[in-house]
């Protein structure tokens, strides 16, 4: 699918390449002054306003009129298409949806109202051609999401899907500044593990798919399987560094096609030593939370608009709810629902804390709260989404621990 | 084995936290001028001299004297431990190498040679103590790492892995912040996955390890394995996006025990649009390599040095060298040793370029140079490692692809 996919694609490389070795290249290309390459993101936001510039990217649209022609160019560096404004004379059979252009030109500001600026173009180059007729998206119209999961190598270039993987891209980001700044270690856990995280999901098995040379020689001595949570190992470095987190893919052979049970995904766990309260879990629950919510917002807004506007309208009146307050704690939950709870207290984030006792794993710490008892568990409940984020106080008390595991 | 060393481990939280709800905590907190609670790394570099603080660790030694108690308070923020002094009444003893601990008192200029700050203290609490007898390493003794190995529990308190684990994740974040800078967008490449990228490796198959409930229905509808490159997947992701990249973990099942065959490691994949010649893949190549070190160079100096020190002497040199000038490369290489080309170089990274066709897939793009016929790919080499990275120009000439994948 993939390799089929290359004439529509517009690969990546252009036809005229003569190799140049060593630094009389780079020389070279001083001496002529070549225009820099801008990304679309910077075109956009007018930088190098005035200059002689190039651009690479995808024709998203093509409209040719009396003396001028116009295209959108897309590049993936952000939601915006940058306007084009060529003679003409530059047009080309060839200019289609979805073929992959070098533009040379001027940047200035634009006369039309519908951006601020745009390449006046003096060099149209169709690097890569792109059949209209094959191309399965069209112009100026707006795609189900389920025509466009019929080509999987294609729809990065909906807007839906590459606004999705800037957010992914953004919010990832986030995440790992957030712990950084504040004194994590990042713990690469490992992927393929023997244990099974208190039989924390279905669990994968992992064998090498070809069987050894040697006869009778496993290659793994014991059963392996793919990770379903790297709290054990984190747990074991929370001995030694008083933060670290982890942050990569998980797994869960669960059978269940749904928005919530995915059989791989990426999940953040994080491990603080010398902890006195629940609050000191909730603090980087809610922190975390809110930092890498203010970045996406920050470097993704219009990505985010998209969802806004398209997907999830009123979501955002939501969001900016979360980040006006502190996230209330809610108490004494067994008799009512997550998201009557969450609703009850305005739509925003809500922590549940102190479960029932025998709900939680072993290693939760007993509140000693009899007659109620219950364990120093939390959990995030968020609009929308239901639990985000869960965690407890480890037991450290070895006398309670052993007498747990003996029942 | 992770349970029972809980004892050793010094749990994390303290015997005394009663569970707070709520704002009322911190208000409270506020009104009792708690001393601020500092990381070691924070704390030997100085910050917030004169002040009350609190530092949290555990033990890496005890020097009892006549009126004064001496102890070294580490982290894991930092190979610098904190030195704590402290009247000679406050010994405990449960105050063992190994124990947590947590240490309230005033920030000082040391009178000392050894360290420019210390910590005079007026209260230590141990919250975990750890039984000199079981524990396995002793004060002032240097372990192998023969010998460490045994205790994978424990070994992260060691220097040799403390100061690995720090510049491990110190260059994850370089590596990270490289790309972003640089425009590209981060891809999760799936782990799992149907594809085997060119037979890159030997493959790990992936099962559910329980039988579904709906018999002969397969989890997966064709074999599953663990992904041993993402190219595939990002090379759809360069058809929207001018630049893309992965960093995560990527399986081979080779069965052989050596440093440079690993069941499971960390990979960078990067694709690059619109690219003209091998020099735009070796501008990345050595931009990611050059700034990746230099981060680390400059955020784990000290950690960097312990290995210099004890484990490659004279390896400080190397590096160096590879950061003075740019990156040489190198041409007709059949009959040149790999180790002895960078050598010969001056010990620093070398490109190899343009290797024959026959030796390269059939995606990497034909010179037509008729007759050294050759392709447009590059590896890098760098002394003490070999090949650190590799890259090819795509073939996008569809006439070339398509007789090339005929053969």
């Amino acid at each position: 699918m993939f390799q089929s996919a290359a004439k529509t694609l517009s690969v990546a490389t252009t036809t005229a390449a003569t190799l140049t070795r060593g630094t009389s290249f780079s020389i070279r290309r001083y001496c002529q002054k070549t225009p820099a390459t801008l990304r679309v993101s910077e075109a956009v936001s007018g930088a190098k306003l005035g200059a002689n510039v190039k651009v690479q990217g995808w024709v998203r649209s093509v409209r040719p009129q009396k003396a001028n022609l116009f295209l959108h160019v897309n590049d993936g560096s952000s939601l915006q298409s940058l306007q084009v404004v060529a003679s003409s004379e530059l047009d080309d059979p060839l200019l289609t949806l979805g073929s992959a252009v070098e533009v040379t030109g001027t940047l200035r500001k634009s006369p039309r109202q519908r951006q601020p600026f745009e390449l006046e173009a003096d060099r149209i180059h169709v690097v890569g051609d792109c059949d209209p007729v094959d191309f399965p998206f069209k112009i100026k119209e707006r795609h189900s999401l389920e025509y466009i999961r019929q080509f999987p190598h294609l729809r990065c270039r909906t807007n839906a899907f590459s606004s999705l993987l800037r957010i992914r891209s953004e919010a990832t980001t986030a995440v790992h500044s957030y712990f950084k700044e504040n004194g994590f270690v990042q713990i690469h856990t490992p992927v393929i593990t023997s244990n099974d995280c208190e039989g924390a999901g279905e669990l994968f098995q992992v064998e090498p798919s070809s069987p050894n040379n040697e006869e009778g020689e496993k290659f793994f001595s014991v059963p392996a399987f793919l990770t379903v949570s790297g709290q054990l190992h984190l747990e074991v470095m929370s001995g030694a560094f008083s933060r670290v987190y982890t942050f990569g893919p998980t797994f869960r052979a669960e059978n269940s096609q749904s928005r919530r049970h995915l059989a791989e995904f990426y999940m953040v766990e994080a491990e603080v030593s010398f902890t006195q309260s629940l609050e000191d879990l909730t603090k980087v629950m809610e922190d975390m939370f809110r930092s890498a919510t203010e970045h996406v917002l920050a470097h993704c807004a219009e990505d985010v608009d998209l969802f806004h506007k398209h997907v999830t309208p009123g979501h955002r009146d939501t969001v900016d709810a979360m980040l006006k307050n502190r996230f209330p704690w809610g108490c004494d939950l067994q008799t009512e629902h997550e998201k009557h709870l969450v609703k009850h207290c305005g739509n925003i984030p809500v922590f549940v804390t102190d479960y029932p006792y025998d709900l939680k794993p072993f290693y939760a710490r007993d509140n000693l709260d009899h007659p109620e008892h219950t364990a120093a568990a939390v959990d995030l409940l968020v609009p929308g989404v239901g639990e985000l984020c869960g965690g407890s106080l480890r037991e450290e008390r070895l006398d309670l621990l052993k007498a747990r595991l003996g029942e």
